[in-house]
């Protein structure tokens, strides 16, 4: 009963064989392989988008920072929702890597911006003095940290309330996929065509060893990208192993069917907890995470029972009153089964 | 006939067979689970430090960048040999790590530094003065970039000066076992004992996917590392395939085999070309690198057989006169093949 | 009817004098001079505090950031009150010279910290977690930026509850004398003694040309400021004229007769202005600042009529319905005569 | 006999008076006030560039240091001599500022750049490769740090041989005043018109308290600039003082008859000394400082009589043989006298 993330879980047997796939004689390094290079052009296909550069990088923290620090000066203000994993779960790496930008947190229900409250921050944002940080990018997360979806209209939204003041918009796409095969639009619609300009593409959280690919519809940043990316430690030099398990993963839509089966797990246990009447589900279910309140002593119970998973927000604690309802986290995989669903709501239904 | 560099080489199927065995139930994340700890062990037992603390990356870059950051503050001074990987090919990743350290250059034959030079160049470094940046580090490498080794005395008389003026030593060991198997010393002769206060150990130019260790023999900046590593991008969530592949890489001396193997290959080529009147071998090789004097008709010609390898130095060219010498550089690999070997010699030979 | 800031004054006579004084002979650069060593003594004595030590720079914003710099690693967290002059009016200086700190922006009533809700967001900070920037420093400014000071107990509580955290405490003294003279407690009591580890002091908005102080109670990172210092360019080679000017301004007690005369005049303001029914002042004064919601009609006639100062917050507008109140902040200066607070309060008796 | 450093006297009384005049009433700050847009005016018509964007601040290295980060990235390669003061003497403030760019050093007789070493070092850079730093910019010194000076033909040569490699020209002129007035050419010819891009003017060395000048003669980074000088701390609020000064400097050819003083009091310097047969006057002299081998006998002496000033290098010693001959470096000032020299020279004959 493993529910605390969708990164703890392993790849799926294709991975492994496009890894033995690629094994074999020496090819050249860097990324100027045959297997990027196909891998770029599916890409380029999949989104509709024959100019965008793909660049991989072996962590979600690492696409995002990068990808960001090529869209802001250090000078430079990010705009996101106060509970973006760019905000609180990066130990700073957007700040790191943009040399001391400074993230201006949005406050939303259910971790979503609003146009509202985009647009209010950005009129308060002192564009033009000297002596305020400089509007420069909005980032936005699609699945978003409480597990809720945008539509491609709110999307569409947030992107033009973006440009509107002159400023590019970032995904991060750590959840992508799971967000994108509920929404049922094309990989353009729900990215470019609604106004993205760069998109953390990942894979990681969805079946891969540790692969991400930011995906630059507008290539005009791509070669600062590249030296961003060797400067930072990014540009692994056997790059086919990166390569390999995309492109095997965006195969056939493997990386669809993987997305879809974890969102249908998520499904299968909302709907126990519903039934459940000391759980209160918290936020829209936009794919495979999951927020519920339950009794601390549910929580303990779980807990001894198995089931591994975190509180939420991160300092919510199980001291303290029984009775009293805290939040748990609580977010399936391409691996999770039907028997784990069940042996959780049944451990559930026992307290 | 593909010399260019060890990373463009595959890997050894026990690799590909422990990341199989390692796949599979869900595992904590981020390095907390049973293979990391396996290797942490597996590695104080090897060099006899028990309590080493062990870190791993995906690149050469980021493991030298981060281990040197922890050891030098903004306004320090890294002292190294002007031809070292961390100053000429890493697109300034220790400045941007260190937030703006400063590389200082030391000259020395065969891309090695004596401890004359070293001494000298701290003699002049302004220690304690307000308007100079401040010696920090000494970083030392090994396989060392024109493919010499330093033996264990060199090295413990380096580190002795580096010790005098106060400053603690980093070893970019990309080629680290490469050095060793010739050297025939333990791994703890080869660094903690001589010296060294934190390794760069490369799995990757050796038959890993992308995998290189940390080894931290103090532990005292352990922290800081793990902080930097995380605000770096480099803490990969699924670090179990990390570990997996260097734990059994470090398994029935499988590391020193392949290292072996490739140095042999060298031994090869070098015996071949020293029987060639126009060619001129550089240095004492010490490992799998060989640099080697042809005039550019040869350079030509090999390549033209289908020979793949640089040019050396970086800004050599084959514009020139004919019979004029450029030095190519030429690295073997752990699946390199006598046939290759012999297919080169075979090629230069007829010219 | 200046009221936009005290920056815009000029300054005392005395100071020209001292600059006169200490011009003439060549003197040691660098701050190695006999002023730069009085001035140092005589804040040692003003502030109980002989081991302090003292650092001149020409900008708050560089002794605020080098302040900060030296408490808090790239990696950590700063907390302070979301309209600090550090989070919002030094355009990232505090990330620049951190390298890419986190500013914690904590709410509160009139720009003041309590205990409570600075104990509330350090608990949530995620100490000892990697992911997680980790908190490293309490920044306090007292005047606040809404004019209201912290009293001794204010004080000692807030830096009391950052030490039960483990963290040190800095104070933005920019309007530090203001706040000091209505106080009515020692330099000591208001600092040091009440949790103070390291203090930006103001001369600038009170009478100087540009000299600001970082007193180090604790000169542990004395060493570590100073090169911060040279490295921002922040080291005057010609200091004398930085020294004379502050210790001049501490001489027979200028300091503190400079501030109580802003003080002095802000309440006549204050006095004049709660008499005016439309006039509706907005937090407990502290010293030399005042907030006033007015009709929008009545700030256009005082602009008319000549009275400069600025709108509260930096993005409010006049535009709007003419009956509608919105806040002007008017600041007095050590140089601010009763004629323009009687000029100011007669136009808006006009209205 | 103070020859320590220029920067080490006082200022004239013009300087004073021009202080005394800018203060009094209310201006706007942080440069929005007459006196700052008088002196922009009288820059721009003495360098006879209209379009030229004028921005203060107190010290050299801050000038430098925003001046070369404004035309160099993070990745990027900032080409100048070794002995450069932005290489050796600013802590790194470069490498700060421009968040970790890399300044590669170039060899050169006298401090002087050549062509052909400029050309081969640029040749060698790694324009293109994602793994080396990309070349950025070229700065000049002018008077250089062995105080010999370029010509008029010289500069227009160095900076066409960094517009052939696409780079822009960055002219470190701490003592640009003293070099102008014995080459005996214009501002402009001696800046733009020979292809400089970006000016530091220095005043500080010249009699001002602490007043330097960069001068964009393109304004394109004039406002990226300006975030950055904010951003760093150097945009003083009262800049009227810095205005002021340097605004009195630059009339009636003040700036002009202090330098010329300096440099002729060096001249008396150097012909005392070519008369003293122990005594080599080492380089060309360009202005207003002198490097001259003496025994270390001779050294000892000088010192015992009072004179002041520095070996040369900053590692020289006064320990070892007393016949050995140490570099002495000799700095003359706008207000060094006549009785100055001869008393240093009187002492040296004594020996």
């Amino acid at each position: 009963m493993f529910f605390a993330s969708d990164n703890t879980s392993g790849v799926p047997v294709q991975i492994l064989d496009a890894l033995s796939r690629a094994n074999g004689d020496f090819v050249a390094g860097y990324g100027n392989d045959p297997i990027n290079l196909a891998l770029r052009d599916r890409i380029r296909d999949l989104f509709d988008a024959p100019k965008a550069e793909v660049f991989l990088v072996a962590t979600g923290s690492a696409a995002n920072a990068l990808a960001i620090a090529s869209y802001c000066p250090p000078w430079g203000a990010v705009f996101c929702h106060e509970l973006a994993h760019i905000n609180v779960d990066e130990c700073g790496a957007p700040e790191f890597f943009s040399n001391g930008a400074k993230i201006v947190p949005v406050p939303g229900a259910g971790a979503k911006l609003t146009p509202q409250a985009l647009d209010q921050a950005l009129m308060r944002a002192g564009k033009g003095g000297v002596h305020q940080v400089q509007p420069a990018l909005v980032s936005l997360t699609n699945l978003t940290e409480c597990g809720t979806r945008y539509t491609v209209d709110e999307l569409r939204t947030l992107c033009a309330t973006a440009r509107a003041h002159g400023l590019p918009v970032h995904l991060d796409g750590a959840r992508f996929t799971n967000a994108l095969v509920t929404q049922g639009c094309s990989p353009a619609e729900y990215t470019w065509q609604a106004g993205v300009d760069v998109l953390s593409l990942g894979g990681t959280k969805n079946g891969l060893m540790g692969v991400e690919a930011v995906v630059m519809f507008d290539p005009a940043q791509a070669w600062e990208f590249q030296l961003r990316r060797k400067r930072g430690g990014h540009l692994l030099s056997k790059n086919r192993y990166l390569a390999a398990q995309m492109l095997a993963w965006l195969e056939g839509d493997l990386w669809l069917t993987l997305a879809a089966h974890a969102n249908h797990m998520a499904a299968m246990l909302e709907d126990g907890l519903r039934q459940q009447k000391d759980a209160k589900v918290l936020f829209e279910r936009g794919g495979n995470m999951l927020f519920v309140d339950l009794p601390r002593s549910s929580h303990r119970a779980l807990h001894g029972a198995g089931a591994q998973y975190f509180l939420w927000p991160d300092h919510a604690s199980l001291d303290g009153p029984p009775d009293m309802p805290v939040a748990g986290r609580l977010v399936t995989s391409w691996c999770t089964t039907k028997e784990q669903i069940e042996e959780f709501l049944e451990a559930l239904g026992k307290i």
